[in-house]
């Protein structure tokens, strides 16, 4: 029976493009925390998270806590996590994220972890302790932002510039070409809803075969929300948070055909009831970093089809790590059937070896290998530990690093 | 890699004495079906289910079809198990459950043998399976019935006859004195609403220490249930089934305190939904075999959890097999915080070696081998299936078998 004998947290930084969104725009290093759970007989298991300070913390908190764990008591590790962390301090991890109770979010990349280990001892990938694969390979969607050309004062990037229609239709086509997805969605909220109602009719023109959707998170007003959904559809499969909160999404869902898609306003499970009450949602966003880990996931999973919703997949920067996780998951849940988001195409570095999680035709295959089938390359995490180390960012904050450049920047919340 | 190399589904009887409920009397014998999975490398899983002919049908063709499967396949098993049924097929089992849709009924003791391989596989408890042990000794209830001396024309049993207050006090008193039970569970629907109220107050002040609580499977129209209800608050933990339909549960639920708990308007995930927007049950009573197995029952708790519902387990007359399962589950499930239903102490009879699932203090300790924990007693199996074969019943029909002593009974569904 193995058992956990230590944890180590690692916070990582990698080098992330000038993205826009509602709430600003992307610093030039997103953080991501590399969680190492070593048993006494030497397995170790990986998970990924957030990485700002305050979580750093709470991660910290609970490596120490579960020495000793059973890799297989996965009810003792929440209950140790809300013992640590005490009950109702609410958490703000940055780009919109913020929780009332951090819990699930703690306990995500130590469930992972100990999946991790129970697949590598018993030699089985991860989705089938999910429930086996029902999907051996997963699609994911093209995600395309409005972004600058480079961070201001630094080299620019690859993809170049995105500030209008054929800025957005060349990036999706470029991410199609190389990537094969047979999705894309927008992410939208930067520009006036007539502009980027413009782009998807121009992604629509351009991609005729492909599904897509817009996410303004919640850029608009209840009115202009149902204004654009009026527009839009039959050209998009969902709009995803075009305005904040259960009540705006319900008050646009009674006045839209388009299903109404959050990964805003239900993120966590005390938030399912009023939605469904509501009838505010159509499509949940599920994300395991959030959602405490992937267990958790396939129980909201559960709900979403027992209460008639769908089922789409959120993410955030993120690494092989969390990449090999979503997969499995997504492997491993029927009524998954969206192709899921992913930031993976807009980054330059990873802690992990290559290779296992390539994308073709929009897909990636469920890794073989045992447990979450990756493997560190440990060159890269100390390189990726030095950059966290040098870059002084010490938590996400697109507003203040937009507002160094515009002063004037406020988030464009329900601004349209 | 462990995969299905045959399935053998063998039907049992058992003696069962007369016991009272609102579609009848208990026969002389009830059914279960023993199914055993064997895999490609000699492991032997375990199931229990009903055995009415249709149900051992629906075994039959699920059995066939799942030689080969990977004994991780959860979600392979449950699509094979739609796909052999097909769509919309309603199904009875007798004893008041009849469903809609049988699939997770058939799938349930497919699941549980599966569960068992894979805990006999790692050498682990399936509880662990489950998300590990959050209660190493799980409490049940003691379940008193209204009962004749012995079925016409046979032998009696030891309990006697309880047809009033004192016959289920004496039977609470034995019941307690054996088996050490704190809580304890009145079938009901039998006689006149006041003589049922009567005995809830005997059983409360005989044990003012046990939780109480009734259940007359819907024998009461709302406005009886309601003011049943106000004569038991504060005596009773619940109040089980006191009306049919989720609209008769909502009715009354708005008009008394009692939580009101179910194992009849809410026995698939199709009723939550409704359930939960009418606000109508506030316990639900699960049971893994018509809730699709042990991971299935695990989705409910999470549900339960999720909606601010709390969380019981019922039974039917059941062998060792599947109170191996029960134990398990609930072992593993945090939010089942009601002491669990259960017809074992009414069995003299098992297909299991003895001696692992003894009741200390009301509590049945998780059994520590792996799997279930369970062994067969080949013996008794082939003793228990002649038994079948012999006693002519081929499903359960309380009515039909009280109506041959009593022609003018019929059901009391809402008779009072
Ligand atoms: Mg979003
Ligand atoms: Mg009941």
């Amino acid at each position: 029976m193995s058992r956990v004998a230590g944890v180590v947290v690692t916070p990582v930084a990698f080098a992330d493009p000038p993205l826009l969104n509602v709430v600003g725009v992307h610093e030039p290093f997103a953080l991501r925390a590399l969680v190492q759970v070593r048993t006494d007989d030497g397995l170790v298991g990986l998970g990924e998270t957030y990485a700002d300070d305050a979580h750093l913390a709470r991660l910290g908190a609970v490596a120490s806590a579960v020495v000793g764990l059973d890799v297989y008591d996965l009810n003792g590790l929440r209950r140790i996590v809300i013992d640590v962390l005490g009950n109702g301090r609410g958490a703000a991890f940055g780009g919109m994220l913020a929780v009332q109770d951090p819990a699930d979010v703690v306990l995500s990349p130590f469930e992972v972890a100990l999946l991790d280990i129970q697949g590598k001892e018993l030699g089985r990938p991860v989705a089938d302790l999910l429930g086996g694969v029902v999907r051996p390979e997963v699609p994911f969607s093209a995600y395309l932002f409005y972004k600058w050309v480079a961070h201001p004062g630094r080299a620019g990037d690859s993809w170049g510039e995105a500030l209008d229609s054929d800025g957005i239709v060349a990036q999706a086509r470029r991410m199609v070409d190389e990537y094969g997805f047979t999705a894309i969605k927008l992410k939208g909220g930067v520009f006036a809803p007539e502009q980027e109602i413009e782009a998807v009719k121009a992604l629509a023109a351009a991609f005729p075969e492909h599904s897509l959707r817009i996410d303004p998170n919640g850029a608009w007003t209840p009115s202009t929300s149902v204004r654009v959904a009026k527009s839009l559809e039959g050209l998009i499969e969902y709009l995803e948070d075009p305005t904040p909160g259960i009540g705006g999404m319900a008050e646009v869902a009674r006045q839209t055909e388009l299903p109404l898609a959050t990964n805003m306003c239900v993120i966590a499970f005390d938030h399912l009831k009023p939605a469904v009450l509501a009838d505010a949602v159509q499509v949940v966003l599920s994300d395991h970093h959030y959602w405490g880990g992937l267990r958790r996931s396939r129980l909201l999973a559960g709900i979403c089809e027992t209460f008639g919703m769908g089922l789409s997949m959120h993410s955030n920067s993120h690494l092989g790590v969390s990449l090999a996780a979503m997969t499995h998951l997504a492997a491993a849940t029927p009524n998954l059937t969206y192709a899921c988001d992913t930031h993976y195409p807009w980054k330059t570095e990873d802690l992990i070896k290559p290779g296992v999680l390539d994308f073709v035709g929009g897909s990636v295959r469920v890794p073989s290998g045992p447990g979450l089938g990756v493997e560190l390359d440990e060159d890269a995490v100390g390189r990726l530990h030095e950059q966290y180390l040098s870059c002084g960012i010490r938590g996400r904050d697109d507003t203040s690093y937009l507002r160094r450049f515009d002063p004037s920047f406020s988030p464009n919340t329900a601004r349209w």
